[in-house]
């Protein structure tokens, strides 16, 4: 039983072992060095080279690194096997600090501080109250429940839009295309954490950005694609949209030229909102093996 | 009956406003315009005048604007009234906010991200994992409570520290003098929201900060003096202390010459970590108020 692991930016030494940890007989095959394609039965992956995967004949499932699988589905000649995703706790919680930090960090205007402390200066600013601030949480997975709790603990109103219509507790709920006017219209922080797919790609363009309130801020640890960057700058030039807190781009690393870096109203991270946690991702993924050969 | 309001900070017509919708029938005297001293019944007060609460002789209870009540004990001739202090649903999530805010701040390195950011550059900075950073909140009252509960539910080790022994779901409890030492040797984050008593004035000095790991952050959003001011810039110019965050100070505002304003590694924030919101206040003194009347 070999397992294919297939991937630019995860360390192989460090999953080697996590993977080995679980399943101490499993056979770990580095690509591109794989040896004979027929023992593969399950692979690893991040951004699979496009036909690679249709390579291997007793292929079973394909686990993702992490909570998006859109990366492996961009391959049109994947075969039909099954797909799995990463449901990582400690995933859950990277992305809902990353929320919480930067809601926060805008809600009580951390930069104004800042200036105010470089000029010595004491200033009257009042706390402001969240219960008077709705935060719209784009994608109501198991991230954005987690992220919506934390927000509906701290006292904010929280509104969520996903595709289909999910009860979340403490979450005004919208869904579909028909939902998502109404709830863009209340979110003076916009959180985006869809997946990318054909549908979400470009979602938040020109008009929909638009549609938020003056002064409203933008947070986006979902994917790059999922906003149309020049319709950002622009939104974020007229004033409309107060700031923009991006993890996730078009072209990862981020192009040095790229206007993101220096826009005064953008803040820039490098992808790294969140990360899974190998052993608990391998255990997982001896899991799911472990269950695949009892069929 | 007449309520005397005293407080240089806090704005007279605003609280007249939110007093007066819940209880109509009140008389409001703006300090120092009193008028006849003995139909005052009631007095809400900040940091009062020493000497002057005694002049009312049927004062029945006095009301602090906050959840600190220090400001009035200083008064060494207090009259021997009821002294009520103020909770406040709003206050308490202000400063579990706060707390949140510059945790994370901390935990996510969020400076080094801005520095990184300035030079364009993409770089590769893994999530730290919350489970291996302990939290130590001192003083587990109301406040210190719905802080723990936030940090519990992000995934953070918390400790808590009170006087008293306290059994606070999720954090390991610490109390009284005996259970200090091992409580700082856990925190690598260190979150103040203790009460000023002379108990815990200076508490914060060299010898209980050298006892922080190395690296250890501080926040104080409780009272400036509980912090011995220059054994904390030694603390963070030999390095021992990584970062404080400073919302209360022993001279407020805090002095335009104090070595705080441009410490690189500190802080100011200008004692805004939370606020009391007038209405909901306002309905709690009403509250108190018809009970006293009632006996």
């Amino acid at each position: 039983m070999t397992l294919l692991f297939m991937s630019k930016i995860h360390n192989p030494a460090v999953w080697t072992a996590a993977l080995r940890h679980h399943l101490p007989d499993l056979e770990i095959a580095i690509w591109p060095e794989v040896g004979d394609p027929s023992a593969v039965e399950f692979a690893l992956v991040w951004s699979p080279k496009p036909g690679e995967l249709r390579r291997y004949p007793n292929l079973k499932a394909v686990f993702s690194f992490g909570a998006g699988v859109e990366h492996i589905f961009a391959d049109a000649e994947l075969p039909p096997v099954p797909v799995v995703k990463v449901v990582d706790a400690r995933l859950t919680k990277g992305l809902t600090e990353y929320v919480l930090l930067h809601v926060l960090r805008q809600h009580r205007r951390l930069d104004l501080m800042r200036r105010a402390q470089d000029q010595a200066r004491w200033i009257g600013f009042a706390t402001p109250d969240t219960r008077n601030t709705t935060v719209g949480i784009m994608g109501l997975g198991e991230i954005g429940r987690d992220a919506a709790f934390a927000l509906v603990h701290l006292g904010f109103r929280v509104a969520g839009w996903s595709r289909t219509p999910k009860d979340v507790p403490g979450v005004e709920g919208f869904h579909g295309p028909g939902g998502l006017d109404a709830f863009l219209k209340l979110s003076r922080f916009l959180v985006c954490l869809l997946p990318l797919t054909p549908d979400t790609r470009g979602i938040l363009n020109r008009e929909r950005l638009a549609l938020l309130p003056r002064g409203a801020h933008l947070i986006n640890a979902g994917r790059g694609p999922l906003v149309v960057d020049e319709d950002l700058i622009a939104a974020l030039d007229s004033g409309h949209i107060a700031s923009a807190t991006l993890d996730v781009f078009h072209r990862e690393p981020l192009p040095p030229a790229h206007a993101f870096w220096s826009h005064p109203k953008v803040t820039v991270t490098p992808h790294n909102a969140s990360d899974t946690v190998p052993d608990s991702v391998a255990a997982q993924i001896a899991d799911n093996i472990r269950r695949a050969k009892r069929g």
